[in-house]
């Protein structure tokens, strides 16, 4: 079997670090059983394997082209939303009223990183669908929902997030999407949406795009910005699908990601387009947020999905590949060493693993704080909202930026094979550069932790971050094999508030342009110790344990564990010394240097 | 016109900085003046923007097939080599005696810098081919320079290395390919050879490959290994050329790089396959390694070079892309702002500036050293040689590291739209990503480093590094505008004699192992700290100019190159923290694992 995930690993993620199983005593989850999530877990392993990863390849090198003005995808496409539809995996984590199976968030994230790992491209069909169902039912009228819900939970119809247009790019508030009051409850809509994932194919029968716009003298800016659903195509008065103007005017050639289209939509081009407002009028950009967040922390689920593929690929290749001898022997008549017995190969490997399975971990971590959340009043509640919140740039942009870091080096594993299509490791490259970009750049991950999350409440976030690192750092003193890792996740403590300090310091100074301008590196400075937390909570699990277990094989899942979480706590945490220096340096460079500057002829 | 290069900063570079100029007073160099060198940065800009640039997409988009055992190139690439062949850029380099013009390598980098830039596809036909030819020239009989070499300077026959094959990869010493003694000064080539670059078509007549084979009965190992010409078709009796039963067996389908084959080739299927010795028997690798060392540096300034499309590429966007508002005036009535006012923004532009002009001043230093060597002797001639030497590893690795870094920060600049083909930054990616692996992966420049540059001669190439540093240290101390700068590189020299103190302790007490199992990790350590070195010359220059001129043009331009290099000093070197802490840790990871800790399942 190729692997791209490691499912003793998610099993270990989910049990024993994260205790899924204790959610079924909330009685909102108290339907399922341990057992059952093994068996879902079980069913989305084998649905990845044979529907998915089989047409990896192919539906890169066959993208979705647009002719006669419909997009046709791949066939595979058809068959998985079909699959996932009547397999329930769209409406899994849906609650009961809505036709779901209140599937808590972490075994639902677990799934959608196998499925991910599989094939990125083609688990983003149903992943958006959910996430546009979802936002449909939080916001929606009842005949909104009776209308498109079912039939998108059925993998029938298509969902899509249509946010940006030309113009616009990250500034939403600048788009120009225009909505008219029409006479039946509905609004005209006019304009131009950019970079609309799934907008248009032939593996679906409707598209239903959740669309940002802006009503007729509205306010200007964000405050100004509603939320419709647009579909491809409405229902007449006999219940039939009839074109709703919606008309795909290009297909974005991409790097990667090619399994997916990404398109330019032209709406209300003969002014027949019609769309329903979701929620409140001028509410759209905080009505839509519910969904970004989570599509976030899917994105870098994402990201650490395919650095996942890319790490098996590579483990295997390393494993099977002889090439040169150990440093010390080099007898040229001895036959040569897999090159997995190079320390610098080791180095890579151990690299990769660190940051898929750290990130992982946080996905997890955010994932279980939303299942609290959903069971918890008061200021618990508010505890696991504040804390999901801090952590959501973090889990958005870590696995997207060094998972790109880790695939590049699942190619240089492979030398010059790495470079070539024999093998997936190229086009995971491709396919991954895509996530520090969509859904939010990193550099506005890290305006956001800075400029909103770490201020928020008067700092409560942070402070409640910090309690969390103080009670796994105590967690962890109780092992010896633990020392070195709970002492350097201490020392970045310190680090950590000598750093925030300095920058609240600043803003307290009112020098905003100076307390944000670094913000990206703020950013990476903070995800390197939160990755750590994670990786020293695993570690404790790990410990736990190898004090109860004797199989050699499950010795050396354990072993293994510490060892990667080692690597992180010697080679990567060290990263923040010099990020703390730039950070505390005083200096702006960038707010004192004029562009003009940068123009050098 | 498109701007892939900034000329201003190449005359700053040849003229302020190295002072390309003097090398005219050596009777070798004499028949240059400082306007011809204009003149032949000029030709080259115009070849480079005329020829080279208007195919860059289309030779990515239609690459090389293999059409009934012949491989067909994009038909620009014999105007190209044609082009280059006639106007006398192929043997530029070459002394008189060889038709060459005698100029100096520093001149000549500047030249393939702009070509590589331009399209380093397409620059890689003839650059390979002056590289073959010097090789022949070097250590060939004059028979062999006589048939071989004039036809290739002509760009009429196509130059190769062919090194590799399909068991050894990176390890040289187990290449299988083998030669029989024949009776006419030839030998019988038989084998298979991988990833040999423009190894066949048709913009050439003929292709010469040199050929690394093991004589039978050679001593085993790297010992044994000898270096051949082999063409592709030689020439019978009456000057035809005739097959040489050479034949491409297989193109691979690469991730970039994609207007020129790589191709995997087979020797003798016929039992005809002819080679003529070029050197002493068995002392192939040592021969080849003088190419090898010229064709590494060549790398790094190829990567330099795509990085440096890729960031004016961006430029050019982020000055004319409006996006966003400032942070403190965020009024949605306002106009937009160019995104280049955003500060995350000019951050990675300059990061991507700082390492085009950093690694090209490095790539140039190297050359200056070549060119002084040529014209020197005894103890300076050594000098200039330990340096080279030292350097490197470096020059090929941190432009390819770094740049692959800078062109994914260009694509950044891009958003979304740097993710399309529309633009040409996310084939730059592509191109860019085999950089730290062709001629010698990252891992095997780390190991060169310091399994070998850093010990040889005593470590003495390292002190002559350590004076170059503190001559520039020294000579920075005058300019007020330099301090920080230079004290920054003064601490970062102590602490790279702390971390090679700390290291040849634990060479010395025989744990060769352990001294080498993070050589990477020392090789981007010691980079960036040469890299710094480069820069703050470049300061000295920039403020000795700015004391001189006062053009609001030229003010800019010596401004902007403070800003750029006060950029890499506050947010780069910085880097070196958490390196040395890693270096200096004393834990070897990488050897106490096992390898089978990875297999987690």
């Amino acid at each position: 079997m190729t692997r791209f995930v490691s499912t003793r690993n998610i099993r270990f993620m989910i049990r024993e670090v994260f205790d899924a199983d204790s959610l079924t005593a909330h009685p909102y989850y108290d339907r399922h059983t341990p057992k059952m999530f093994d068996m879902v877990m079980d069913a989305a392993v084998k649905l990845a394997t044979q529907l998915m990863y089989p047409v990896l390849t192919e539906m890169d090198r066959h993208p979705p082209v647009l002719e006669n003005g419909q997009v046709k995808a791949h066939k595979a496409v058809k068959k998985i939303m079909t699959e996932f539809g009547q397999g329930g995996w769209i409406s899994a984590g849906f609650p009961e009223s809505h036709g779901g199976e209140q599937i808590p968030l972490i075994i639902r994230s677990a799934a959608s990183f196998v499925f991910a790992a599989a094939n990125y491209s083609a688990s983003a069909y149903p992943e958006l669908t959910a996430g546009a169902a979802e936002l449909i039912t939080s916001f929606g009228s009842r005949h909104l929902i009776d209308t498109f819900v079912p039939n998108m939970l059925a993998g029938r119809w298509q969902g899509t997030m249509a946010l940006t247009g030309p113009q616009a790019g990250s500034s939403l508030s600048d788009i120009t999407t225009t909505a008219s009051r029409g006479n039946n409850g509905w609004f005209k809509i006019k304009g131009i949406k950019t970079f609309i994932s799934a907008g248009d194919h032939d593996g679906a029968e409707n598209v239903v795009h959740l669309m940002l716009a802006r009503i007729e003298n509205a306010p200007p800016g964000a405050k100004g910005i509603s939320l419709f659903v647009v579909p491809q195509k409405r229902l007449d008065d006999k219940e039939n699908l009839v074109s709703n103007d919606v008309t795909t005017a290009a297909v974005y050639h991409k790097l990667g990601g090619r399994g997916i289209p990404a398109l330019e939509l032209s709406m209300g081009e003969k002014d027949d387009c019609h769309g329903w407002l979701v929620g409140e009028e001028d509410k759209g950009l905080s009505h839509m947020f519910q969904m970004m967040n989570e599509a976030r922390i899917l994105v870098g689920l994402g990201a650490c999905a395919i650095a996942s593929a890319a790490y098996y690929a590579a483990l295997d290749y390393a494993k099977k590949r002889p090439q040169g001898r150990p440093v010390t022997r080099k007898d040229p008549t001895a036959p040569q060493v897999p090159i997995i017995e190079h320390a610098d190969v080791k180095r890579m490997l151990l690299f990769q693993r660190s940051v898929v399975e750290g990130g992982f971990s946080l996905i997890l971590q955010c994932a279980k704080y939303a299942d609290l959340m959903r069971v918890s009043v008061g200021g618990e509640r508010e505890r696991y909202q504040l804390l999901l919140d801090l952590l959501t740039p973090v889990a958005k942009t870590f696995p997207s930026e060094y998972g790109f870091l880790a695939t590049s080096s699942a190619i240089q594993c492979f030398g010059g094979y790495g470079y070539c299509e024999d093998f997936p490791v190229e086009q995971y490259l491709r396919d991954i550069r895509i996530h520090p970009i969509h859904e939010g750049t990193t550099g506005i991950q890290g305006m956001d932790l800075l400029g909103r999350k770490l201020v928020m409440k008067n700092g409560k976030a942070g402070q409640l971050f910090l309690a969390e690192l103080d009670h796994t750092i105590q967690a962890a003193q109780s092992f010896s094999g633990l020392g070195y890792a709970a002492a350097a996740l201490s020392a970045a403590r310190k680090q950590l508030e000598a750093v925030a300090g300095f920058l609240l310091q600043v803003a307290g100074q009112q020098k905003i342009e100076a307390y944000l301008s670094d913000a990206t590196l703020f950013l990476e400075f903070f995800g390197l110790i939160v990755i750590s937390w994670q990786w020293l909570i695993q570690g404790i699990s790990a410990e736990k344990a190898l004090a109860e277990k004797s199989s050699r094989k499950e010795v050396r899942f354990y072993r293994g564990k510490l060892f990667a979480m080692h690597y992180f706590f010697r080679y990567e945490l060290p990263r923040t010394r010099g990020l703390s220096v730039r950070l505390m340096d005083g200096d702006y460079l960038t707010l004192d240097m004029d562009s003009e500057y940068l123009t050098d002829y």
